[in-house]
């Protein structure tokens, strides 16, 4: 069984009435969002974000990781965003394991290194999401810009304002 | 002049009439995205993915960063999604400059090292679809999952199956 089908089939439908055709590059609200990959957050959704309007990025925990620096230094340098904003959220996955289980338990499983990955579990949301926020901050390259950080509340689809 | 009050406003919006408040953490149709950051990409829009249903990993360009398959190897290992969907797009900002350029210009602008960010500015779009497929199927903690590689046009709406 396989999903692509599927997805294909609603593309098909969705470009039936695509009417953003013509919409540039730089994000109509100069805006860069860093967000978790998790499966109940729809971020453009939950923020009132038309097509067009932001950088969306996401990653296992919402994440200020070297590449998600990568792509806000991007975003601002390049294509004129000027205000980030970092959402974790409530009953995140990464709140249930450590790295070091992780670590182990992939090295038993496929009988390969798994030492040198870093999975960024944590267990504190509100502190973690601080330290996102930080680090995006002291980025030498992305200075200046407003960092905003926020807990969606998955239970109510709420954001609670962090930093 | 910041975006934080429209931002929380439409949320507020958004939560009056939230109803997916009891959705597991694992997705509902057990698959995972990885797409660019571009504003012009609403990726559940386009693929008619419903909140709940697919993990969303976006980054610039797109790409199968390690930080991307970090958050693959989670997806899979802890939250059992069991095929990947890499997605690309006409008109990409990663197809404008040069990493070294990045470089120096931040370099200059900066008075900064930025000579081991790698950005992953690429030439040839479908050239790239196909080498980040490559990568997450050669990546040891992901075998035999089904991953497949598209370019998305901005201009109309639809999805060019590539791999």
């Amino acid at each position: 069984m396989t999903e692509l089908r599927n997805l294909l089939d609603a593309n098909e439908e969705y470009s039936k009435t695509f009417e953003h055709g013509k919409l540039p590059i730089p994000p109509a609200r100069r805006i860069g969002i860093l967000a978790c990959m998790d499966a109940r957050l729809t971020v453009e959704d939950f923020l009132g974000l038309k097509t067009g309007e932001a950088h969306i990025i996401r990653n296992a925990g919402g994440i200020a990781t070297d590449d998600a620096i990568r792509s806000l230094i991007i975003s601002h340098e390049l294509l004129g965003t000027k205000e980030f904003f970092v959402i974790n959220h409530t009953d995140c996955g990464m709140l249930t394991f450590s790295n070091h289980d992780l670590q182990r338990k992939l090295k038993e499983k496929y009988n390969e290194e798994a030492g040198n990955i870093e999975f960024h579990a944590f267990r504190d949301l509100r502190d973690n999401v601080r330290q996102q926020v930080e680090k995006i901050q002291t980025t030498p390259f992305l200075p200046n810009i407003p960092v905003h950080g926020f807990i969606y509340h998955v239970e109510n689809g709420k954001l609670e304002q962090i930093v």
